[in-house]
């Protein structure tokens, strides 16, 4: 495929490109008018994921509304628990739930490695964006880390400590590693089906990474990151764990192309635990986009000088809050293109 | 006041001991049967707090009953908002609300700077205790660092990202600056109160510090932290800012005893930010409490390792959780004073 604007498969190459691309976690919903319109037209937030036709439509919109240099397909980590038979529901102003948890040996006869047939609405949905974007900027695919994927299937819903899915780390590790294993697979063979159907590069989300201590966050989660990024030869992979900066310095060993920052995080320190190699992603607070678009723009300046000296994707350190005003979105995207320009 | 065991004054000064003092976050209440009993007889948690014969009682069962080197007074970080006019309610399974919340300068009127007799219950509670240990082990006295305060005041209630109150840092750091600064100025005088009543050390719970970054840290808490750690020349203060990892170089310089680790932190890159002269503490992962007590012995050990070659107080590195059996709790302690006495 040849792109108008491939600034960011470039930049997660590591070459040197004439502007720092810039796109948002989670820039696809959520902010835009005009994603909440489609949402009602959805009806549910699942139905909207399981709809090619309306997924690639708010996956396109921040694109034309916004300017970014990527779309990212608009869909859930949590649709690999249910293509694999732990089916969760979308609970408003609560988040998802899961009515059957997996706890034990014996709850793992209830799922099975996902095939990517049973996730062909995505698939299908990132088919027709790529279709419909007809080369404007790269599409983004993406999956849940397996560790974040175990958090819900075993604790069953969002949470600050997560202390049931660690718990089961501690008391029964050989569980752990069967299902985490199945995640694995699951993922592995989801991201390469979204590779076939055009995706241009893949982000792992590690979300609930910070909940672990480096030890075991290196026996249960990096170990199974590494895996996925040593199997993902197509395309550049991004690892995006959220607060494991005690891993950082492992991801610059990994197979992957790009490590994303999230806002708690030094630049020029991630850079020296990551290597000169790597492509570094983020970080903006996504909180600073609550200030007026002068201080946004600072900001984003200041940002970028701190990731001067290597290759760099801009983003947020976390996907944009729900109530951001898109006129400090529109001032974070213009003040990276025009101040790396410049 | 001569105690009978003084190990963790001794090493709180930074002073060799004979073993490694240990205690653990939220001793006092949640997984000791005889607390839930007293807590039942409450009614209500609020009721607990306030009643200082029922506070002293849960404060001093985990000496009696699982042989800490401390005790901590039973109380709550909500108590300073409640005494500056900013009531909480504890709400079961869900945690503090806040019916008003102070979002502007405007709000500011609805407060005061709580004076230390609003809080005679908490001071009346200490000096029972105190009595009542006669000598035993120390009083810990405690308070939430301002910027933790200011994130429940302003959101009004517990939250995953407080985005409320981390936008308001950006829209309105002048506002911000005011209440910090009411709940310093609110928690030095209730922190001396609490060493005049018999408190032997205090520590300040940044519980929150985690969602900030670096620059925001240093900003709006760090430079809080320093104030109080500077006003409170009397007895020993201990920091625990949880996931604020990014601080530990900028707590090497204040002048506080200790520092609290978190169970991400890794104990010898910690001791090269903080320094040599500094007592650390912590920091077992509550969640490796749910294995048996042979699994806990072994990781009890592990850590004590990693922490020689400097002052220590043996802790977990966040509150024990409600469901951890106590004969692992008790395995804990049994390991801190055995393997370290060797």
């Amino acid at each position: 495929m040849n792109y108008r604007n491939d600034l960011i498969l470039r930049a997660a190459r590591g070459e040197k490109t004439e502007r720092t691309p810039v796109w948002m976690m989670r820039q696809a919903g959520r902010i835009l008018p005009e994603y909440r319109e489609v949402r009602a037209q959805a009806g549910d937030f699942k139905t909207l994921v399981e709809t090619p036709e309306l997924a690639a439509e708010v996956t396109i919109q921040p694109v034309d509304i916004l300017g970014v240099d990527a779309a990212i397909i608009f869909s859930d980590i949590l649709v690999i628990p249910d293509a694999m038979g732990c089916t969760y529901e979308m609970v408003e102003a609560r988040g998802p739930v899961f009515p059957q948890t997996i706890r034990s040996e014996a709850d793992l006869k209830q799922i099975h490695i996902a095939d990517p047939t049973e996730l062909q609405y995505v698939t299908d949905a990132i088919a027709l964006t790529v279709k419909q974007l007809d080369g404007r900027v790269p599409l983004i695919g993406f999956a849940g880390a397996p560790f974040t994927i175990f958090a819900y299937m075993t604790e069953g819903k969002g949470s600050k400590t997560f202390s049931i899915a660690k718990k089961l780390l501690y008391a029964d590790p050989s569980f752990a590693h069967k299902l985490l294993g199945m995640i694995t697979q699951s993922t592995i063979a989801y991201l390469k089906a979204q590779i076939a159907a055009g995706a241009a590069m893949v982000q792992l989300f590690d979300s609930w990474a910070g909940i672990l201590s480096p030890a075991q966050y290196r026996e249960f989660s990096g170990v199974y990151i590494r895996e996925i990024c040593a199997a993902i030869t197509e395309v550049p992979v991004t690892i995006f764990a959220k607060g494991a900066w005690f891993a950082l310095e492992d991801f610059g060993g990994y197979p992957c192309r790009t490590v994303g920052l999230d806002w708690n995080t030094d630049p020029a320190w991630a850079r020296q635990l990551v290597g000169k190699d790597k492509t570094l992603q983020g970080n903006l607070d996504p909180c600073q986009l609550y200030a007026s678009p002068e201080l946004v723009t600072a900001a984003t300046h200041q940002m970028l000088d701190q990731f001067a000296g290597g290759p760099h994707i801009a983003n947020l350190g976390h996907g944009v809050y729900p109530d951001t005003p898109v006129d400090s979105v529109k001032a974070f995207i213009e003040a990276v293109k025009s101040y790396s320009k410049a």
